[in-house]
């Protein structure tokens, strides 16, 4: 196994990643689908929803967690408004569908919206709500997840880490907010305990109400099969910095996922059955996709220029993974466990890994530290 | 002067607000509306958006910068959307009608989404959120505002208070979230700076990104002309604990009231022609609003039954509101700086206060102090 981060261009892994996913039951096109969504999460360094998951579909599709071949059916559909029933299926594909139909909706009724049941991991939320820009909507993706976050107050995980993605405008000044309603998502713990380093902010707290300090302790307590403490909502813990808000946003996921589409909560889920929400809003009504870009833009670029306090940049969000795909654009940087877990599929389905390029000259998943958009 | 809170029975309060607006200029049913929004905010325990706002009504609309005959005026309105203009006419109207607007739009659509510009001061964003959620819908309302929050590590306001307010459901269970997307409302660092007492929390940060524990400094930093400092945007200054998604989602509601109706930012705000938008869902392709309430009722349950970690007991959003309405049926508490202003103003229109039926038991501007639902 190698020890370093290695760069692999992303045409190469494209194809294995394609192939791979072809192995396990997909058309072609979905099999290609699927593998552009993981390298676009790490081209815009968001490296715990890339490839770094391929051993977790891996496993859910050669244990029939996930369902290659399911078809997504119709729950209700009343104008604007949908519920589509993924019955298990790749959460990718249905939310490709289930974006689509918000957008279809969006054109002629101006707002459309889509929630989503029995689906599973749809990678970034980010990613759905993009989508959805390009085109010239506004676009809303949201998930509930397994039970991580402690609602204000309670020591026990009851709520997903649920993020809220919304996209709007064009270009590099399209505004991509994508950020789960828990302080940090579990990844960032997860890549201190690999690295043995402690949690410096209040991101965790312990059964007890406690801020959790201690990395690999919080990796155990929320793995466990009882899990115990959790994520702080955003705010923190108790009521102190408004953690209530971050409660209640994270509830406010949960009614446009589990509850409006009668799937599952969070609080009930152990990785599967996962439930998603997609809204697209037309922007003819308010002057038109050009104009409210270009509002944006300068909204945008004003706030980039007002002077820093501490040296770092006044930045939007999508501004920190525009940056990180500027130093991406025809490769992406492997960490070595993953590397090594590629190597293992390979091995199962008889296709060769791609080759390395050259090792990383830098670490992407401390980089990615920083990154606004990660969530389990 | 009085120097203790006074009760005033809300009946007798309802008809002088109401006099008071009708010598302002408003029709009888117009000022008894807008009276019961400001005694609404009171008996739900949000003082800062009730009575106490009266002055600043009076005041502006002596000058002129509240018209009491505005004629709204329709934007654009295609489909399920629309853009209204409020010709600086009073808040509550304006919302009033864009919120009924949204509405009939969810009606025929599905969902309706009004963006409103030109508008003033609408009190709290939950009222409106409430309103749908009683008929039926989920409710969500929003605002922009003054500038008052930072952003991640600018030292300047240049972002407002900027609440969302969500509603769903109906009764003791009504899901109704309600909050500043910065950690919190000026008014609860107003009342700190009022009682002398230091601001505890890392509510506030000064021009240079340090947080200011000073509350009267602060109050003098954010009321200058040349704004300096402001409040932390939900997560805190810097990225330590993730401010940059109180940021963004600021940011997500200026897009959905100053960007989208085409009107002013709260960067370049000096207390009129706010923005707001209001969207309302209709139910019925979720399975209708009596089901979705079942499901909210039911997390809702779970969710205050678990143990609480500190004696605190878990809440869900909108039952600090129901809590304090209990104790405020039939009379509400005046502070006695605010009960001074309705006497100046009751010699203006030569309407009489009412009479004050008791002392107040309790100081509910401190207990004020852990709502969820202060904002500028």
């Amino acid at each position: 196994m190698m020890s370093h981060y290695v760069r692999v261009r992303t045409e190469a892994l494209q194809t294995f990643l394609s192939s791979v996913f072809e192995h396990r039951g997909f058309s072609a096109s979905d099999a290609a689908f699927i593998a552009e969504t993981l390298i676009d999460a790490d081209r815009h360094g968001i490296a715990s929803h890339g490839v770094q998951r391929m051993a977790m579909y891996d496993h859910k599709l050669r244990h029939g967690m996930i369902d290659p071949k399911a078809r997504i059916s119709v729950v209700s559909d009343c104008k604007a408004c949908a519920v589509l029933d993924g019955h298990s299926g790749m959460g990718q594909l249905i939310s490709r569908d289930a974006m689509e139909l918000a957008m279809r909706k969006a054109r002629e009724h101006g707002i459309g919206i889509v929630s989503v049941r029995d689906s599973n991991h749809f990678g970034t939320a980010g990613f759905w709500a993009r989508i959805a820009a390009d085109q010239g909507f506004i676009g809303v993706a949201t998930t509930n997840s397994n039970p991580l976050a402690v609602p204000t107050h309670a020591g026990l995980p009851a709520l997903g880490s649920n993020p809220i993605a919304f996209a709007v405008g064009h270009g590099s000044d399209q505004f991509v907010y994508d950020a789960a309603t828990s302080t940090v998502s579990l990844g960032k713990i997860e890549v201190l305990a690999k690295l043995g380093e402690p949690i410096e902010g209040d991101w965790a707290e312990d059964e007890h109400g406690a801020i959790e300090h201690d990395s690999a302790r919080m990796m155990s307590k929320i793995t466990a099969e009882h899990r115990i403490g959790g994520l702080t909502p955003l705010g923190g813990s108790g009521e102190l910095n408004a953690g209530y808000k971050g409660y209640g946003l994270n509830l406010i996921v949960e009614i446009l996922t589990g509850v409006l589409s009668g799937g599952i909560l969070s609080w009930d889920m152990h990785g599967q059955h996962i439930c998603h929400c997609f809204a697209a809003i037309d922007l003819d009504a308010f002057g038109g996709a050009a104009v409210i870009s270009e509002r944006v833009a300068a909204l945008s670029a004003r706030l980039r220029a007002l002077p820093s306090v501490d040296g770092h940049p006044v930045l939007v969000a999508g501004d920190k993974e525009r940056i990180a795909a500027r130093s991406n654009i025809d490769s992406i940087a492997i960490d070595p466990a993953t590397f090594a877990q590629l190597q293992t599929i390979s091995e199962r389905v008889g296709e060769p890994v791609p080759d390395g390029i050259a090792d990383a000259d830098a670490n992407p998943a401390s980089a990615n530290l920083g990154s606004r958009t990660n969530h389990e």
